[in-house]
């Protein structure tokens, strides 16, 4: 898979050119050879002798960049003036800010909304907690959670270094379900410790998105989490990834068929997500499952199982799944499978294995930015191929699922994100794409789809009203009317 | 003082009214009878028979709501067809919200703002930790933290219900000083909790601005935060109240024309205010100085002084001040003050007993809403009088210090807020007032007063540089510029 020029690598190029006829093109055509493709190109200024462009350029590296400008340099009469990395250009101060909602200019506004007026808000909530979800930002607002251990493809990069990630889930949040998140990165990996601050701030916060915290670990933060507090815990690795696979999966079948309870599927990787997928499918109907880890598949008679060493997680796997104990790589065990999951890393899975698979096979190869298998290799033998990335059919992205799922939460103030919302999700996902769309390349709507996300909320506030997790009857993707506080006075 | 009509208690009365010359004015006689003043009178609607008008009305109390309804009822031909109060209606949902600073539009801005592309970000911060400053929102963020255990008037409130204030406290950081602030409220008062969760959400924070924690707990969270964290940790109550006291006295002295090290100074209460103006009074020159708490003057006579039941904090006061161990009520004390200041309850000083003050005797009776002594009884025979109130002259008010404090820090990335950075705050504050302005009832600005921040910045800034408290060179209530990240290539 050569790299293609993107946005992540775009530059800016400041240029001044020699009023000649025919300089732009030539300008252009430098960047081209030396491997950019030109965007935007506007005009910053002009004098006598020449004109001054700002020129955006996609590239496939950085590393390209310096061949760029001694492209540009080259062409007599242009000089580049300077060049700026997009991406870092948009992150400097961050990607956020808080806002006012209401204006604080007069003494007036300032005795409503700070002193002394605030004094009988904060009295109405403590005599009646609830009041909070009306009139403070909890019942709009989640929590971004991390520890930054494991980031993206990074891993361990802390707490410092995974802001921006965390700032941009926050974006996300808010432009696709009006949530207001808040980024929270935890310079402590103890489990007690982390624990024990997220109960501690969670009296502001209406939700608590976890993110990027590495496996084990997040099994136990999550589970102690949801015990311990009264608002959605939400381990997005896990659950978001989990959500949308399944998504993608009741679409394939759709499209195959089949059965969810006769499907055959192998999963690869065992980490938040493979565990949190395997589960899901199980609570979806699958009963037919092999998870492989690093040491081939999981099950009850492998060594590590017998020995005691098997994490508790994979422990539980073992015990139901794979009931016919088969070992191997993911080679070995893909023979009759209708469904592969990979959720591990780069070229796992060798092409031709998946030709062993049954008729109608499902890959979602989903290790990003390398795939288990290439998406091309896997198209020779698959009717339906699915990755993580966004230059490819399908991209299976949890961007469909998070948004969706807290505005969903907060409109009926649910308790948690129980099993029964989450696949009301998945459900919600899969329908955006109406009978007459479904086909081989799209069993998954685009992230910009602007119809997933209400799609979702209302789905999980339907759920979590059938099933009493919410508090309130709330609307959908908006508020409550405020209280008619003097009415029937 | 009687309560006059404040926005505090503002209604907007939504009245339907037949269409009779002379109407309008009927029923605003009618509120005016029932106490309320009319503020805005906004036209909803018209039709054949009737218009409907929202009449913004000012009152004392809520208790006169009833009344004022009752009052429009009463005047035929009108009836309130809802009433809202205005303060609550403005805390629906909460006062501030996320804001994304680009869009989010396209792919191209989701692989410069997130996946991929954020990862290079990610990289940079990894390799050199102090471009979070530079890439992440840390650079103008703040947390706002409180364990609600003391709250405004309130007192012990818990962290839901002190949720408003701390949105207040955030509206404040943004509307003057242009900080994006972020109330954290946390669900445990024990000291140790409190300085591990704030230690482990440090990272994403350029500073820590604790409010509204009780002492003696403020005193020991705050300086083993002081000592953890390479941030700024700022406690408000102290400090802020200690910075615009420290200011109106410097112009008190203007006018009187004494020397600081001079006068003789009477401290009634001795919370985390009273202890914190005792602390910053020393430091700017003051050498006679007596403390007062309920038990009267603090000495090293004092039997809790002899026998250490006396707070350590109390104790080092008793240490350097009251070195003539007067003892006694603060109207047993006052005799030979040149400054009374009050940071304790309602009417705890004796108007009469201010006669016993030196010629020229100022007066800073802070309690809220109640101050120590009425400024009307005080004006009898102060020179000077100042409140913590709007509706007097002279208000002493935190706002003045703590927006352009985290200014001036954030923009040179100062470490701490030494006592230095302080005392500059307090004449940055004090100089505001021009020679030909300062008047008896003109000391301290306004806290509308849009120049005020800027100039605390400017000098908090320039001391953290001269001191070396700073880490960069930054500019005055901006960014730096970003990095040129090609220059030289």
């Amino acid at each position: 898979m050569a790299t293609t020029p993107s946005a992540q690598y775009s530059l800016t190029l400041r240029v001044e050119i020699d009023h000649v006829p025919g300089m732009l093109g030539k300008v252009a055509s430098a960047i081209g050879l030396a491997g950019g493709t030109i965007g935007a190109v506007d005009l910053v200024g002009v004098d006598e002798t020449h004109t001054v462009r700002d020129i955006t350029v996609e590239t496939s590296d950085a590393g390209d960049w310096p061949r760029l400008t001694d492209a540009v340099n080259a062409v007599p009469g242009a000089r580049v003036l300077d060049a700026t990395d997009r991406t870092f250009m948009l992150h400097i101060g961050g990607k956020i800010e808080q806002h006012n909602k209401s204006p604080l200019k007069t003494r007036d506004d300032l005795s409503m909304a700070y002193t002394p007026g605030v004094a009988r808000v904060c009295t109405a909530i403590l005599q009646h907690p609830d009041k909070a979800f009306q009139y403070t930002i909890k019942r709009n607002t989640v929590a971004v959670v991390s520890d930054g251990t494991a980031v993206l493809g990074l891993g361990n990069i802390g707490p410092r270094a995974a802001m921006p990630v965390m700032e941009g889930k926050a974006m996300l949040f808010k432009e696709f379900a009006g949530v207001d998140a808040f980024p929270i990165c935890l310079d402590t990996t103890d489990v007690d410790e982390i624990v024990s601050v997220v109960r501690a701030i969670a009296p502001g916060f209406g939700g608590i998105n976890l993110e990027d915290i590495s496996a084990p670990r997040c099994f136990e933060i999550e589970s102690r989490l949801q015990a311990e507090l009264d608002i959605p815990v939400f381990h997005d690795d896990q659950h978001g990834t989990a959500v949308v696979t399944l998504a993608a999966l009741y679409n394939a079948l759709r499209l195959t068929g089949q059965r969810i309870d006769s499907i055959r599927v192998v999963i690869v990787g065992l980490g938040a997500a493979g565990i949190a997928v395997s589960n899901i499918l199980t609570e979806a109907g699958v009963r037919h499952l092999i998870g492989c880890d690093s040491r081939g598949a999981v099950h009850m008679e492998r060594p590590d199982y017998l020995d005691g060493t098997m994490s508790a997680t994979k422990r539980r796997l073992a015990e139901r799944s794979n009931p016919d104990h088969r070992a191997g790589a993911p080679a070995d065990v893909i023979e009759g499978a209708d469904l592969f999951i990979g959720l591990s890393g780069a070229r796992v899975m060798p092409a031709e294995a998946l030709a062993k698979m049954n008729p109608d096979p499902i890959v979602f190869a989903m290790a990003n930015p390398n795939p288990e298998v290439s998406p091309e290799d896997a198209a020779r033998y698959a009717r339906i191929v699915a990755t993580g990335r966004s230059d490819y059919p399908n991209q299976i992205n949890n961007v469909l699922c998070f948004p969706g799922v807290f505005r969903g939460a907060l409109d009926v103030r649910a308790r948690m994100i129980t099993e029964t919302m989450k696949t009301a999700a998945a459900r919600a996902i899969a329908d955006i794409v109406a009978d007459d769309e479904l086909r081989e390349d799209y069993i998954i709507p685009s992230v910009f789809n602007r119809e997933v996300a209400p799609a979702v909320a209302a789905a999980v506030a339907d759920e979590a009203r059938d099933s009493g997790t919410a508090s309130i009857e709330g609307s959908e993707m908006g508020f409550a009317a405020p209280e008619g506080l003097l009415s029937g006075m």
